[in-house]
C-alpha cells in the first residue's frame, strides 16, 4: 500500500484531498459512539486521507488510484450511521460523497440523484418541483444523506406505511462503480439492489439513485400520553392498521423515557406516563380523531399547530427511531440500545413479556411498521449499560423469549444483521471488489467464511490502538 | 298521498319535474337485472315523477314538498347501483342528482363535491387541478357518481390499497338534508358518517361531500395468465402484500371466464387459463417485474401501452368488480354472482375449498382488498342461475363452509348485510325521517322489527305487479 503515491496522484488529478490531520479525524468518525461496545473498539480509527469527489468521473479516478496503490477505500455520507460502517477500520482513504448533491430528475412517483444529497434537501426539492416526498428517511432526515440511507439504513420514518428499504419497490435503482483497476459502473435494479443497498459499501460505490416518492402533506406531529403502556401499544397497532388513515410515524415510549429524557416534553407528561409519538396526514385527522376517541386513556397532549406549549418541541420524528437513543444519552451518557424485532403475530404480547421481565433495566421503545402487508413493531429499545456481559446476557434473554435481535453493538454486516452472511452480497464483493480493498473488516465471510459468531467479530486487520494514540 | 298536489306545488317553485311516462320508468330503473331474483320482484316498480335539483335549496324544497304530500322519495345518481338501491318499490318521487356536479374545492389530500358528479368526472378535475385522483372507485367509474358509490357501494378499485369506504378515513365528511317539515342541514364527521354513508338514501339526502384523495398516476393496466388457480391467487395475495409496491387492483379470474367472457382477452388465453389483472403504479413497473419473475407460472399476456394486441382491451379495471358479471351477463344471460368475504387468515385455501365443492356451476371472481391492515380476498363469484332454490343451496353451503355472504339478490340494506340492523342508521332514520318516506322499504327493521331472516323479505308496501303492469 502506497498511501503517499495516491494521494500525490489523486492531488495531481485535481481531485479534492484532505490531509489535514484534525479534519481527517473528524470525517473519519461516525456514530458508533451510540455503543459502548464500538467506542471501546474504534475510538482510536482514523484514515489517512479524504477524497471528496464532484461527480461520478471523480469517483472512478479515485477508485482506480487507491486499486493499483492497495488503499482501503471506506465511503461516507454524513457519518450518522451509528453501527461503525463509516469507520475506516484499516485506516487508508475516506471517501466523502458529501459533494455529489445533484438532483437529476423528478417525475410523478420517481425521482433521480446524487448519493450525497441531504435527505432534508431532496424533500424540499421534491416538493418544491411538484409536491412530493420520499416515502421513507431516517430521523437524522437533517443531516444524513440519502446514499448513507441506503447504504446504511433498513428503513424509519414513513416504514409504518410503506415498509423498509429492502421491500421490493422502496428502491427503483443504483448505479454503482466497482473497485477494479478499471473501475466499471452498473446500472442496478430489480433483485439485485440487494446486492449493494445495506451493504456499507464494502462492494461498490453508488453513484446515482432512483427513489420512489409519495405525496408531500404538511404532516400533523402529535403527542399522546397513556397511563397504561399496554394501551398505548394497542391504540398504536389499531391506528397503523387503519388502511385509510395515512400515517407517517407510530412510536411507542415507556415511562418514564418522555419525562426523563424529552425536555420539552417532559413538562406536560408525568413520570408513569407512557408516550405515543405520531405524524398524521392533515386530511386523516379528522379520521384520527374519530379513532382516538374510541381510546380512554388516550390523552391528547400535543398536537402541531393547534397546541401552544411554551418551548415548541421541533419535529415530532426527531424524538422516534435513532433519535430516542440520541436523546437519552444526551442526559444519561450510559445510556445505550438494542434492534429487536418484535414480529407481526403477537408483538404486543411480546413486548409485555420483555418489559416484565427487564423494566426498568431495559426500557421500551417501539416503532410501529409495516412487513409483508401487515402491521409489525420493532424495539429500538434502551438499556443502561453496565458491562459488556450484562449486555450479551439481556440479548440473551430476549432471544430465548422469542425476540429477534439484530446487534447494534458490533460492526460486520452480518452480526448487525442475522449472523449469517448474504449470499449476494458476499458475491458482488468478489466481483466488484476483488482485492477486498472496500470498507474491509466489515464482511465477516470475506475474512473469516468459517466464523462461528461465538463471540464478537474482531477483524485482524484493525488499526491497532497504540498506532492513533 | 298527493302527487298531484307535490308536482304542482314543485312545478311552481321552478324545479325541474318530469312526468312524462318512457322517461319516468326509465330513471325509475338501476341495475337491479343483475339479479335474477331482483328481476322477478322488481321489474314493474316506476315512479310517478322525477324531480332534477340543481342545487341542495331544491333539495330542500323538494323534500320539504313531498314531506308535506306525503311522497315516498327514492333518490339516485347514476342508476348504476345492483341492489335495487334506486328502485322506488312504492312509486312516488325519484330524486335524480345527476345535476348537481360541482366541485367546490380541492386541497392537497381533500377534495369537496357535491353528490351527483361522475366518478370519472371528479377524478379529471381533480387530476388537472393538482395530479390528485379518488383514492377508490366503482368499476362503473365512467357512469356511476360519488354520491351513489358513497351511499350505496363498499369499495372498488383502490380497495387492495386503502381498504373500504367503510375505514375510517375514507370518507371525510357528507353534508345531509332530512326529510321533515322543515329540513335541516347537518354536517355528518366521525363516525357518525356510518348513519348515512351505504344507507341507500334511507335517511338522509347527501348534498355536499369531503372525500380523501391519493397522488393521480398513469396507472399501468396488465393481465397475466396461470395455468394453477391457486398459483394465480398466491401471486395475487403476495402482490399487495408487498408494502412498498403500489397498486391499484388485483383481480383473480378462475378459468374459462377470460376466455369465454372477455371478448378482447380471449383470443390471448387458452380454456383453462386463470387470468390475473392488475393496474400498477408506473414507478412501480420496476418492482413489479421483479416481483413477478419469481413465479414461475404466471406469464404476462398483456402491458398498458407495451402490448400490441390487435384489438386494445380498454381500461383494465373494466373487467374487475362488478363488471366482471356485467361482461358474463351479456354473453351468457343466465349467469349471475355473489358477494362473498373469504376474510384474512387463510383466504386461499377457503376459496380452494369452495371450487372444489361448486366449480363450474360457480365460478371464481376474486378482488384482493386490505382490511384492518392486512390483506383479505372477496368473491364476487360468478354464478349459473338454475333456481332461486338453487341459489339459496349455493348460498348455504358457502357459508357452512366459512365463507360469508352479502346476499346481492335482495333489496334491504340488512339482507345485502349481515342480516342485522344497523343501529346507527336505523337511529337517524328515527330522527331524519319520522314518516318513513326516504326510499321506503329498504331499511326491514324500520317496518319490521322482528323479521327471522328465513325467508326472503318482501315488503307488503311493494307496488303490486299488476297495478304497473
Amino acid at each position: 500500500m502506497s498511501i503517499q503515491a495516491a494521494i500525490d496522484t489523486l492531488t495531481a488529478k485535481g481531485i479534492d484531498i484532505d490531509t489535514n490531520p484534525p479534519s481527517v479525524k473528524s470525517k473519519s468518525r461516525d456514530f458508533f459512539w451510540y455503543s459502548p461496545v464500538l467506542k471501546d473498539r474504534l475510538d482510536h480509527v482514523v484514515a489517512d486521507f479524504v477524497a471528496t469527489p464532484k461527480s461520478e468521473a471523480e469517483v472512478i479516478d479515485i477508485l482506480r488510484i487507491c486499486h493499483a496503490e492497495d488503499v482501503p477505500v471506506t465511503t461516507r455520507g454524513a457519518g450518522t450511521g451509528n453501527y461503525g460502517q463509516a469507520m475506516p477500520l484499516a485506516g487508508g482513504c475516506i471517501l466523502h460523497l458529501g459533494k455529489m448533491t445533484a438532483v437529476k430528475d423528478i417525475a410523478p412517483g420517481r425521482v433521480i440523484c446524487e448519493p450525497g444529497i441531504l435527505l432534508k434537501d431532496l424533500d424540499a426539492a421534491c416538493k418544491a418541483d411538484s409536491g412530493q416526498e420520499l416515502r421513507m428517511f431516517s430521523s437524522t432526515w437533517a443531516t444524513a444523506t440519502i446514499g448513507g440511507f441506503i447504504a446504511g439504513g433498513s428503513g424509519g420514518v414513513g416504514s409504518v406505511r410503506w415498509g423498509g428499504l429492502r421491500d421490493v419497490g422502496n428502491i427503483l435503482r443504483l448505479r454503482v462503480v466497482t473497485m477494479e483497476a478499471e473501475p466499471r459502473v452498473m446500472e442496478i435494479t430489480g433483485d439485485d439492489i440487494h446486492r449493494v443497498a445495506h451493504a456499507y459499501g464494502t462492494n461498490g460505490i453508488i453513484t446515482e439513485i432512483e427513489m420512489p416518492l409519495a405525496p408531500a402533506y404538511d404532516w400533523v406531529g402529535i403527542f399522546l400520553s397513556f397511563k397504561d403502556f399496554e394501551e398505548a401499544l394497542r391504540y398504536s397497532y389499531d391506528l397503523a392498521a387503519c388502511d385509510g388513515l395515512l400515517i407517517k410515524l407510530a412510536t411507542i415510549f415507556e415511562a418514564p423515557i418522555a419525562k426523563d429524557y424529552f425536555q420539552r416534553v417532559a413538562p406536560h407528561v408525568a413520570e408513569d406516563d407512557a408516550v405515543v409519538a405520531l405524524m398524521v396526514a392533515p386530511h386523516a385527522m379528522p379520521g384520527w380523531e374519530t379513532f382516538t376517541a374510541a381510546y380512554s386513556g388516550a390523552k391528547t397532549i400535543y398536537v402541531q399547530g393547534q397546541t401552544d406549549w411554551p418551548r415548541q418541541p421541533g419535529h415530532v420524528f426527531e424524538y422516534g427511531w435513532n433519535h430516542t437513543t440520541l436523546r437519552a444519552l444526551k442526559v444519561d451518557p450510559s445510556i445505550t440500545y438494542l434492534q429487536i424485532a418484535y414480529g407481526a403475530d403477537d408483538p404486543i404480547a411480546l413486548i409485555g413479556k420483555v418489559k416484565e421481565r427487564l423494566s426498568p433495566e431495559v426500557l421500551q421503545h417501539v416503532e410501529v411498521t409495516r412487513s409483508g402487508g401487515r402491521v409489525t413493531m420493532s424495539g429500538l429499545t434502551l438499556v443502561k449499560f453496565t458491562s459488556e456481559e450484562r449486555l450479551d446476557e439481556i440479548i440473551a434473554m430476549h432471544e430465548e423469549m422469542g425476540a429477534i435481535n439484530f446487534n447494534p453493538h458490533r460492526y460486520t454486516l452480518e452480526e448487525g444483521g442475522r449472523q449469517t452472511v448474504d449470499d449476494r452480497q458476499l458475491a458482488f464483493k468478489r466481483e466488484a471488489d476483488p482485492k477486498g480493498l472496500l470498507n474491509p473488516g466489515k464482511m465477516i465471510t470475506w475474512d473469516d467464511p468459517d466464523w462461528s459468531y461465538d463471540s464478537m467479530y474482531a477483524w485482524p486487520g484493525l488499526q491497532p490502538k497504540t498506532a492513533a494514540e
